[in-house]
């Protein structure tokens, strides 16, 4: 069984320490070690975003004008193409006009961003966005 | 009234047309017109996100462990704290151990990214991100 | 002969064009169709430094203590591996202390990637990045 | 005066301790000290581009054609505006048509990214780019 927590020492320049300090203060984390470990996560993820297959949890989010002519209906024939894909999907109202709709989604990341890419071309998004992020299996904490 | 549409004429050397057709193929637009208003919508975005009383929408992604002692608690009370700026929420369920929950936000830029920083350095989360977006208003289509 | 400038016309919804006209002047372009081809220049250099093969153009900059022991000695080996790659180094003092070194180089996008990883990673080094751009071949104007 | 070198110890949980072990070799760096301190330096150069009055160092890098009439009268013209700003030039000849030219500036992070805004719209510019580094002050190692 592995142990619940690893300790490690690091060395660095006193002065790179202290800055340290000042951004895990403006940053809003408890300690050096929970914005280092921050850090880390940050560059994993970036890291495997660039392979291919790897398997990636995200978001696409897609603002649109609700009354755009048959828009909902190719969105959706579109999400079914790539049902396995989508874990859920929340739909809210920005305004009388415009439509916020956010997929969960999760696979391997070239198809995530093939379906990200099929639906932020339909005719009509006024704005789409991919953002990926960890399954969490790779970071137990 | 205004019209429905806007035409105007662009000046573009050949090969460059020629390359903007093959990223407009490549990407999936249905021709030219529909792959600029995208480019020009994203400098957009990117143009008011650094403004800070800009109103945007947006959300936010954390994955998290929900076994984490006390993590739910702490997410729940920052929500209300910020309770305005949230529309809605969308928690799945990745495996056993790991959420995703994704949060739809709106307001003014700088008030949006101190709830992402406030959500993401809360102990325990294993990736957040800031997703930036528009309402939809400044783009009619 | 292909004719000196191609001009081709664009549909836009009314208030994107206005807005497309607020950012040409806020950058500072001359027009319409000079912050299109801008746009559409970088989503090209974007497309192209992810693949592998291309050949691209680039800069590597370097900051770092030139009184660090063995630095400059290793940077240099580095450069030699590499030479083929590296068209010329500019090498500018910051402070008493302090160096920026910029390398211009061109190659395949994948072997500029390694390159720069070698470089910024040589202990010592303050900060390294690398900036990929055209080699200008894509684009006659 | 202040140590040499400052050591402190880091609590991560032990698969992501593995996974920075992973990251360290991928990247090239000599151990996971080295690395924590290129990220930690990366998120500060981040965080003070973001702040206006900050001094920064970086490069303007422009891609043109030299054939281009009146193009490089311009951008001598538009860098001695900037002179104090601009350390030094280097021009390096990509083809027959092709140049890259590469300015090392420093000053106030607002600044030196009007200086690159103005450089970047000039006619002709095929593509330009700005990159923020450190002038080195802020990290003594």
């Amino acid at each position: 069984m592995k142990p619940a927590v690893c300790r490690f020492s690091i060395s660095m320049d006193p002065e790179l320490a202290e800055q340290l300090d000042t951004l895990t203060a403006a940053k809003g984390f408890a300690n050096r070690s929970q914005a280092v470990a921050h850090m880390v996560r940050d560059e994993l993820v970036d890291f495997y975003a660039h392979q291919g297959r790897h398997e990636v949890a995200g978001t696409v989010t897609l603002v649109f004008d609700h009354h755009h002519r048959d828009l909902q209906r190719r969105l959706t024939s579109i999400q079914h193409d790539f049902q396995q894909r989508i874990i859920s999907v929340m739909h809210v109202h920005l305004d009388h006009h415009n439509c916020m709709e956010v997929l969960a989604v999760r696979g391997p990341a070239e198809e995530v961003r093939k379906l990200a890419d099929r639906l932020t071309t339909v005719k009509g998004i006024k704005h789409g966005t991919l953002t990926l992020t960890t399954t969490g299996k790779e970071f137990s904490k």
